[in-house]
């Protein structure tokens, strides 16, 4: 049991990692069963994560990361992914809902077609922005998830997101969004906690 | 204290709110207290939040967000801004570790320049993606703050950006990143819990 405030006051982003920690699938998969709780527009679900533990690829992966040492010690790179079709999806992701009756063969029939259509006459920059927006709600959930499982992590955008893409050969559809580093930190190489704003400068009331 | 996993499981948009449920700028203020601790990138902290409690502004929101009821029965109706000109704020965010000397004079001027340039070299898509990315991670911190708290609620893109940005007169520097409605949810407006994908089906590993 992990308490919540705690949880966002020791969190910090790792600045280092010590070298040789295995991280395992479980591990990982105890990570994903918290992460997949998180919210969606229309609960499309946009967000895939490609978990690399393999050495050889996060080597490759360093490279395109501009050789950041982190990238190498820690335990497990996550590059983020969002899918920028993912409204195609809409039809399997509300059919349990009809199968279940909470939703009449038309009520689905309308829920699918109005999704689809919301993405698809906003256009590709709007589905772009939807997956950059979802995913990194998500990717925010896994980054406390994994704090919660005694992992710290560090969000990472210092990449080229094309060589990225081929190193893991990712497809047009999806959109790098982040490389997550997680490991345990490395705690002699911690700055002290970085300045933040005072609420008042960056909230407004109305 | 409330445990983390529990806060994550318990968590849900809600479809709907009891109306007449004031919420004050302290409730508010003691999320957001939490939300700053948040990471981003190079700590430019681009989320700003516009804090809608006026009714007749609220009426407004809810013209801009196709009439959902929601917006109206709400308690607050929060509008995520990502500014895409955060990084001019380098000197100033960096300014404290150069007066506490955990940065030389130097150091700082290198972080300054470094951070300026990755975004002015990767222009103005770069600086939008970085504003939707880092105003999502922080959205989430939200979220899950504001459910500790005892609120509920739900992040919405049912909306009309350009109507937004002119009912609250937001600048071209910042992005409409999100709409978020909170408020005690109407717990008999509640459906069950939306479909959520197996982890294989997001996760790969390599």
């Amino acid at each position: 049991m992990t308490d919540f405030l705690q949880l966002v006051k020791e969190r910090r982003s790792a600045n280092n990692f010590l070298p040789n920690n295995p991280i395992t699938k479980n591990d990982l998969n105890e990570i994903f069963d918290l992460v997949k709780y998180g919210p969606s527009a229309f609960n499309l679900q946009h967000t895939h994560y490609m978990t690399v533990i393999d050495p050889d690829m996060k080597e490759s992966l360093q490279k395109a990361a501009f050789g950041q040492h982190k990238v190498l010690s820690s335990s497990a790179v996550i590059i983020v992914l969002g899918d920028k079709k993912a409204f195609l999806q809409a039809p399997e992701i509300y059919e349990g809902m009809k199968m279940l009756g909470i939703l009449s063969k038309q009520e689905y029939d309308y829920l699918v077609n109005d999704t689809v259509s919301f993405y698809q006459t906003r256009g590709e920059e709007f589905q772009k922005d939807e997956a950059i927006r979802n995913a990194s709600l998500s990717a925010m959930l896994f980054i406390m998830a994994a704090k919660e499982k005694g992992w710290d992590t560090c969000p990472m955008i210092g990449f080229d997101p094309d060589a990225v893409k081929d190193v893991l050969n990712i497809s047009e559809q999806f959109e790098v969004i982040m490389m997550i580093t997680i490991g345990k930190e490395k705690v002699e190489s911690r700055k002290p906690r970085s300045y933040r704003k005072p609420v008042r400068e960056f909230v407004t009331y109305i």
